[in-house]
């Protein structure tokens, strides 16, 4: 037990890799992948705090950094599961829950455990914070499947990853962040060179409306 | 829907890495594990044909080459799942039975179901074939484990496998394949160079006995 | 000498990379070929049964599974060695066959031996089996040569093995599981996304006829 | 310019490898470096608040998050740079710093570019978050250090990174935080498997006092 | 100190890749781009030769083998330094020559320091050889722009890369082998199968001229 | 035909790992091998150079350089062919002049190919630098194997490689050279960090005597 076992863990997250049994040209580990969630919160935040709302940054930065802690406990397994159920995918999170309830139990002094515990539960709630973090995590998981596409992977798995993230994130376009990832990134990103360019900018025209 | 698929699918079991999560000197990919698993399924069949027993080949190859197919819906959960109870195991066998069986009725043509339900389900069973299938997956475990450790791999998780793998294998002694891993075998890998010897060396006595 | 020396030499295929000194996106080790081929070899099967023939599916399996074994003793040599003529191929499986024998003798106890050597010796024989393995070997060479056309692979030695297997594979259209591959599997994998399309497509037909 | 392009710039931060030109075991990336560093600067926090301390978090999440950022511009050069004098140190740090000014000029529209001026700016001042912000710095480099010491890494270097991190660490050991890490996760990463335990317990004993 | 520390060093130039933060399909070493370019200055030096030039071979082959020896100390820092100006460049040239010199003091016997001071300073001057360095360092850095290029890398980088180096080449037409690399290599390895041919040979066309 | 094909092969030994089919925990390319080999001959050269000897540096080099390219046709496959006979290796050589004489032919214009067959032709021979590139090839081997035995790995193949380089070395020592290795750069080679030390210590004195 103890916070040395912790600062151990996170090279787990170094040694898991995103997306696993899919063929692709460029890893992305889940702690980089955190990194750069957080990295894409921040601005996010930057741009709701310009538009008037007020951010609780400490939140912010919290659920960013820690939202996939606990895909050290079953990996990354979400990806693939491409047969999977609503039920299916329920139970695996209650596994993830009582895996991740256990390691705060048993590694976690008590005087921290209140606050590990909260790192550890789902960030994604109905908060401003909450709200951001969902689109961060989709919009790093789009620039991953599109630098995929970009490299020219033929798995179709990437095109609908980007799918089911540019939809995920037009869900939340009422929030200022949104509308400027819309207008201002996206519209970039496409400009970008790469072969499959009219394909996917048909594809975005069809979600973004 | 089609073999194309099937065959296709089989990079995916190339591309998956065996215990995700720690850190390893020598990966080995579900691919690599099934070829050793099925090698050495086939010594021990030998060994059991050459002390009487009959032996039904086509199922123990078909065993030990399809037996973990499947992870590649999921991908290797179990090693780190190392909080996991009894319950939660058998919540992820029930997820993966549910991708397996869906994977069959959309993707192998009707002709060819039977075999491959058979082939997808689980091989472990009572028969001679399941108990070598059984034996063949922890001896390669275990040999996986010993290799990290004679490498100098400072992760106590790789002496776990080791110890688990072989008490396993212990279960099955009244075969005469496992008596010959045990008195020919086993004694030769622990004369092996590495700087753990003696430690393993009694941890495999109080194991074997 | 012994078991423990064999279980452990099943690692060399695992370190052993197909196609060595050519640039690859994805790599494959011999252990992972031998893998697929067994696989594919198991598929085959299934459809000459189907059609009505008799497999001897240990023999199958024995010969998919331990084909390339040797390749441990001198590496995977063929595929670079363009420039070699027959008599020089026919040297280097001379050297393959000595190294094989000597392996043999030295490490595998004497009442392994017969089947050992059965195993190490060419599997591609006249015999169906002989017959569904030098298909299902070029069958998985194919894909794997599509594998990196498919994702851009500049080198024109990929084109190159996609027609020497494809050419293989035809030889043998006699058979009810190569006309299922090239009726039922082939048009699909032509159905993949890739820029190549057309030149392939070109290819095939010329080959296939 | 835009803020595609800075999206896109953290992927360089996945790219570039730490203590380039050293032989290591486990590569660490810049960005996992900095997720590491704002787990470490968390858990710093939660014992500083304990103690009493006002931690302003936005502030200690940012330092962290982003405080290698500028290492995307001339690499990671400090650590084999042994012979290097404070004045080319300091050369190099100008270079830096001219850099990322002209980055931030570039690429980052007007209303961000406070706020990234002040993101991509030296972190580590006298604050109490700059403070903790050191300490968590070294003790990732430590742990770094430690893990491929651990491992067995004949390199000298890495024992010159463990002393070096060390010494720094215990500088700030009027900090609650500090003692927190010298008192209980020092001891539990000296207790860990390894085999040059003792003399790694001596060179810490000697910094440590 | 002494030449044991020498040859070990040779190793980081294995540890060290070229264009450290950008993507990149193929990894090329310090070590294996020397190789290269010694090869290549091999070849210019032929056909200086047979023009009728007297070649310094030891001095050629000395300049192109050891021209990079000094990335040892600060790394391949120069390439993603787009936004350095020429004062920048020089700065990091002296930091670089001062870890040089301090190395030949420390490490080299004094009987071989004469030998290694002008092995490891600057070897494009003047001379025909130093001529023939700077054409061989470009070309070579071309071959791997354009490798880049050819497997469909999106960075633009590479583009960059491969206009600067060419248009560095071309300063030196006047010279007999780079007349030929125009005028022999450039047209076959603008012959080679990419999707990118017609862009890079209007580049090319226009840096030709 | 063309320079060009030339140019693009020098790729094919940055891919081509030495020793195929054994772990290994740093992997060496047959360009790095090239490199530090010419590298070392360098330094020999300088070292029968200060003794008295006159250097042909041009041949020196040119050998030094080119005397793997040959491996370019069919790999690396010395090291693991133990059960080799001096015949089968002959039969090996065979075949490797063979392809390089055609690869000459073929590839090589004709104002280029006596230079080409010349530094594609064994170079080791009895002249002095023959008998440098002999020591310094054996130097890297040995260095490359100490390297694995350094980092504890427990292939016994290492030292197998140890024990059969230094062997060679001694049979030149004879040579000023030879001499400086075995006195001034071993004994600082045996002085590293490594747990294998008195064993080693123990060979070595038992081959140089």
């Amino acid at each position: 037990m103890g916070i040395h076992q912790y600062i151990k863990s996170l090279s787990s997250l170094e040694t898991l890799v995103r997306a696993p049994g899919i063929f692709k040209y460029q890893k992305h580990s889940v702690a980089e992948h955190s990194f750069k969630v957080a990295q894409i919160a921040q601005f996010l935040g930057d741009v709701e705090e310009n538009s008037g709302q007020t951010i609780n940054w400490q939140s912010l930065y919290e659920k960013a950094l820690n939202h996939d802690y606990n895909e050290r406990f079953i990996g990354d397994i979400k990806t693939p599961v491409k047969y999977a159920t609503p039920k299916l995918r329920a139970m695996l999170a209650d596994v993830e829950d009582s895996l991740s309830e256990s390691f705060v139990n048993t590694e976690i002094p008590s005087e921290f455990r209140t606050a590990y515990r909260r790192r550890l539960s789902e960030g994604k709630d109905s908060t401003l914070e909450g709200k951001i973090l969902s689109v961060a995590d989709k919009i790093d998981l789009l620039y991953e499947s599109f630098g995929e596409i970009q490299k020219g992977n033929p798995e179709l798995t990437y095109e609908e990853i980007y799918k089911e993230s540019l939809t995920t994130i037009v869900k939340f376009k009422s929030m200022a962040s949104v509308q400027y990832f819309l207008n201002e990134v996206l519209p970039d990103l496409l400009r970008e060179k790469f072969s499959d360019q009219e394909k996917l900018e048909e594809i975005t025209q069809h979600i973004v409306g």
